[in-house]
């Protein structure tokens, strides 16, 4: 069996070799770009750590887990373009080094570029590889736009907020890990509790990216500490504390959602101060455990050897205690 | 064997049974809207209808066909953002209806719902159909950048233009009839005329709407007759007339290009005279023509009773008659 480090070296190895020096330049440029800037390419090592639960003949899940990465690359392409936002992981966005035209088009090639991937699944899996990947990808586009639909809603609750993430977030790792599974040969039961692990841990995973907005460190976190509340996004934190706050503290939180600091840092911080008299941190977290906790039970219902599941298990909690 | 007539009800028969009624209304209304805008249903007839050359049973080329249509009002619904088009059909655009936020969004989901119909290909055909239709898709992209980039360009020549086309447009068609023909059971040989039965009316489709664009009637085109000229496409027409013009009709026409008509129809009328001084449309019919005879030789190849091809025949020569 492969260890995580292992299953990381062959994903960047094999991303690598995808070969993007294609004509027209204008189309191909930006998707090498995207694909170079890196990530924690944790789809894919979820689809062959899955696979290999079964198997060491990881090949053959090999080009459907790049699928899933590129897949995911094509998402965060055309969300950023929705998003406006003007930097990923440390560098321009594509829409922004190039222009929205280009960003749209090369995000269209990628995802054409993912279902070739996929379709590189055996013969065998073919179809409920495609039809569990379709789905997949038909739910993070729906997960998108419940996303971009809450910016205008002005009362969002913490379960529709829930179900936003797992369809934007959480369904991807659970087709990731159910794609290696099926290809590994795994059966129905085992199959459907991999998923679910995915869906746990995407969960968790973006309760955690919340928590890290506010309470992160900029150097490893890689964005801006107190993006969410700058643009008043509707994080489990902050609809929590809209939720909690009474008399003058739900006066305050409104007046800093409305009012337009010249100084951002000033906004970040009254409203951290609020998150922090509110004790919202506590509840996210609590949530984030929840969620880990169900996880790790999905886990333990697999069977195979417990030895097997140590590096799933590894993970998940990297997830949970990483800083970035 | 099916009438081309039973075959246009086939397709918008099952068009319309596609179900769109679904949450978030955001997403998926944008895709009604513009699958209900109607069109000439060409692509999904053009499978059907090779599927007929070949058996009675075009049931299982139906859900391909629709995945192919639901992918070329995709590409329309993305190409018209970056084009900037407000009127497609004679309604408004998607992204001018609603947002681009949302034209982007719902083609993402259109482009995945094409991939979906296109996995309901039988078990034997997937692998085949899914690589053909995923590589034209990528075509189809690399055209639209070409288009993209020429607007840039101060030199594009008549292999340029004709190249460009040929991805952007005659390969879908190919590709329609190819699909048809693998599903119905023709072998390398037709399944490769029909292919390139597709590739040359669709050549001469394009040029027909160069030429419709200047010389059709506005009432049958559904468009602004002289929106390529508005605009200074480089189209087959404005191609040959930039490399004929001589002397004072060479600085006549560049001149046309640069300047500011407060009556657009000035403009219109400046450089359709000068195309017709420079005999232009002729030698665009000729080019269409050149290609015409080419689909009717692919045509003429293809194994199949000469009375089965009387249909596919028909359609090239009203595409070529047509005035919208």
């Amino acid at each position: 069996m492969k260890t995580a480090n292992e299953i990381a070296n062959i994903v960047s190895r094999e991303i690598e070799k995808l070969d993007w020096s294609l004509q027209p330049l204008g189309l191909y440029e930006p998707i090498a770009y995207v694909l170079s800037m890196g990530g924690k390419r944790l789809r894919p090592m979820l689809t062959l750590m899955a696979c290999n639960l079964y198997t060491e003949q990881i090949e053959p899940a090999i080009a459907p887990a790049l699928g899933i990465e590129v897949f995911h690359n094509f998402t965060l392409l055309h969300d950023d373009i929705m998003d406006r936002a003007n930097i990923r992981r440390g560098k321009p966005t594509v829409h922004k080094k190039w222009n929205d035209n280009t960003a749209i088009l090369s995000g269209d090639v990628m995802q054409i570029a993912s279902y070739q991937l996929i379709a590189k699944t055996p013969q065998e899996h073919l179809k409920a590889i495609l039809d569990v990947f379709s789905s997949t990808a038909r739910e993070i586009c729906e997960g998108q736009q419940y996303d971009v639909d809450f910016e205008q809603r002005n009362e969002v609750n913490a379960d529709d907020y829930l179900e936003m993430i797992r369809l934007k977030t959480a369904v991807l790792l659970g087709c990731a890990l159910k794609t290696g599974a099926i290809i590994g040969g795994a059966d129905e039961h085992d199959a459907t509790n991999l998923y679910n692990f995915g869906i746990h841990i995407g969960l968790a995973f973006q309760l955690k990216d919340d928590l890290l907005d506010v309470y992160g460190k900029e150097e490893t976190f890689g964005k801006k500490i107190g993006g969410d509340i700058l643009c008043n996004k509707k994080t489990y934190l902050l609809i929590h504390a809209l939720e909690l706050a009474k008399g003058q503290d739900k006066l305050d939180i409104q007046s800093f959602l409305k009012k337009n600091y010249p100084d951002p840092q000033e906004k970040i911080t009254l409203v951290t101060a609020m998150y922090n008299k509110l004790k919202v941190k506590k509840i996210c977290e609590d949530k984030m455990m929840f969620y880990y906790n169900k996880a790790i039970a999905n886990l333990d219902n697999i069977r195979v050897d417990s030895s097997k599941k140590q590096s799933l298990r590894n993970l998940a909690e990297k997830l949970l205690y990483r800083n970035d």
